[in-house]
């Protein structure tokens, strides 16, 4: 997407961060803001409160790019240095503004706060910069032309940040993009490893291909997540289909669902959207489907309830899963995860349940049930399914995430196979 | 510490950070570590996987820093190209490496996963690269000499690569920071907000001091953290806790426990080396202090089971609350909990039990019983207690998460309290 056009950049400003305090969410907010407008976000830099770095970083950022975007340092205190450095950077004096600091003043008296010597310097700007209003907090931000490059600067505050981007920063971007809009795609597999996915797509990841195809992993899912870039947002969409097309045959035995949203959100979606009631029944992964679930504002519509079984008298007490099934099976078996479906739906009538038994290590593994094994038990609208994962045992932490995702999976699957 | 001496500056290298889709969480926890070691880390760059784009961003921090440590881009994939970029800015070609290669099958076996001919990639490396070995993924790193710069490529995948930082960046530091011991402390608290807890210990707080005083939140804890710098680890041990001593009395009414694990390993190493066990009931958690507890291997042999009751039908089927007690007090009371965690205990026959029933919003609230109203229960030894807790309505996620800790919080203190 080099060629999109408008290339540009993030700054995060501020020792707290790059002293590994506070996390820059900013940054991240602003590209997936930029990008489905066919801005090109090619880095993103986060300095110090220095004034040699941070002017430095400033003024190469610039260089690179048409559109710098910077956040943070805008304060009234000593260390806030954003002003100093991009007047700095611009050729200009700073210079203290009339109006905004009538605005400052204004706005603390409304919020009967005592006004201090170091807020005039909220008013101050580069000469040549115009002055972005903040209706959100104390301080504007401003916009410069540092060379070829317009400048942004807005405060590190997010709840004050959101607002002005959308009131100053996107009609500028609408203004200069050239007019390309951005479409995207997600294909959200569970089983394939990265490097056998990377392969079998390998013909489509080239790297100036528009649409751009790229592989994800996360939560125990892979996502193939695919970006185009047209004239207009139609053209855009349609070529993003097109490729997804191409992708979906070759994925097809491990696609789960497409779509931005997570598992448990697709879930939840369903479920609610449908009016269907589900119930859970977990061993190894010990409570974390339920609690993925309830992450969801409303499920308690279809959520009826979830019992964490952690142990084979848990089993026999909660589920009814009788105790020679256990030992004559073992508690990780196709077996116990049917009697413990059928003792969940028994129990609480949901529409639909989800049992899950594995060994998630890193001891406990036999020869037989290695580390890994995970087996799960289905109930579906009338019908009891269940079958054995082999889970790469990458480690613990992997093998629950990628078990409750394969719960998840089968749940959505059977909700969409649900004639 | 600017005048620590060795700068240094942390990369982060992936389209998926840069397009805003992922967070990236690296470069600030690579910062935590290394500035208590009195690195001064000035700047941070994300950057996409275009290679152009990538090799400039490592040319320009080599040049300006002693010191650059670069995530991710170590993938098997098309897309992953930081072994490409760093070959060129040092100069070399890239060579395949037969030992890792052996290392990369060897670990495949292990697992009984399929190598595929995209794996060969992983094991190149600049030719006059050192590898730095894996054990916790597929690919190792590496650290190549880039000008006066020494440049450290790990895996992005924060399992990996954290345990890869302590084994193969601390020790180069160790040795090229001017032989400084370090120790560290760290206090967590449940209760004051951040800002609160920063007003309190300002005094302790400044920039210069030894041992250096901060303050972290993260998963609804506060922790302070303790870092000292002397010439010996003993020395700085000994700092560490006079500082801790100034710190504790402030704190006192909000401390839960001391030292680096979180609050659901702190629960679990008592319960197991008390032999005490546990049960859970949970409401607006929906399983997540079942799942947090269940992360620690071998806790089975303490925790005897849990139950999600999301709804209040699910609370009087599971828990035997009566649905009158739900109907006169509300699902999220005092009576409610309390009757929660007597079924619960009724039923499990455990030594420890919690409950936990909330509004975790965003709607649900009124004025009696707003957003972030948390009831809990605890049964410990004999005795029930039951409290309310006001947690500071954020959003969803952040009252759910407080709402665990506050429920690990209680048994812990429950533990620590018993005679």
């Amino acid at each position: 997407m080099t060629d999109a056009g408008l290339r540009a950049e993030v700054l995060a400003i501020g020792d707290e961060i790059v002293h590994g305090q506070i996390a820059d969410t900013n940054s991240g907010y602003i590209a997936g803001l930029l990008e489905p407008l066919g801005v090109d976000v090619q880095r993103f830099t986060t300095v110090s409160d220095d004034p040699d770095e941070l002017e430095s970083a400033i003024r190469e950022a610039c260089a690179r790019s048409k559109l710098v975007i910077a956040t943070g340092g805008l304060g009234p205190t000593e260390d806030d240095r954003t002003r100093d450095a991009a007047a700095a950077c611009a050729g200009d004096e700073l210079v203290f503004d009339q109006h905004v600091w009538d605005g400052i003043a204004e706005r603390f008296k409304r919020v009967s706060r005592r006004l201090s010597a170091s807020n005039r310097r909220q008013a101050e700007r580069p000469a040549s910069a115009r002055v972005l209003e903040n209706d959100w907090g104390t301080a504007p931000g401003f916009a410069v032309r540092i060379g070829d490059c317009e400048f942004f600067a807005f405060p590190g505050v997010p709840r004050e940040l959101k607002p002005m981007l959308d009131q100053h920063l996107l009609p500028w971007v609408h203004e200069h993009s050239g007019q390309r809009a951005m479409a995207f795609a997600r294909l959200q597999l569970i089983g394939p490893s990265e490097s056998v996915l990377g392969e079998k797509l390998a013909d489509l990841m080239h790297e100036h291909r528009n649409p751009r195809v790229g592989i994800t992993a996360s939560g125990g899912v892979l996502s193939v997540r695919i970006a185009a870039v047209g004239d207009s947002h139609d053209q855009a969409e349609a070529m993003c289909e097109e490729t997804a097309e191409l992708v979906r045959p070759i994925v097809r035995k491990w696609l789960v669902c497409e779509g931005a949203a997570n598992l448990p959100e697709q879930c939840g979606a369903r479920l609610l959207e449908h009016g269907v009631t589900m119930a859970t029944a977990e061993s190894c992964t010990g409570g974390m489907v339920g609690s993925l679930l309830t992450d969801l504002p409303g499920i308690s519509a279809s959520y009826l309830g979830g019992y964490v079984t952690y142990t084979g008298a848990a089993k026999t007490r909660d589920l009814g899963v009788p105790s020679d099934v256990i030992e004559s099976h073992g508690e990780v078996s196709e077996e116990v995860t049917r009697a413990m479906v059928e003792g969940l739906i028994e129990r609480t009538g949901a529409d639909l349940g989800i049992s899950v038994s594995g060994v998630a290590g890193p001891s406990g593994g036999t020869e037989e049930k290695p580390v890994g094994l995970v087996c799960f038990g289905l109930y579906a609208f009338g019908e009891i399914r269940t079958w054995a994962s082999r889970i790469p045992p990458i480690d613990r932490g992997f093998i629950r995430r990628r078990a409750a995702a394969e719960a998840f999976s089968a749940v959505i699957r059977a909700l969409d196979a649900r004639p």
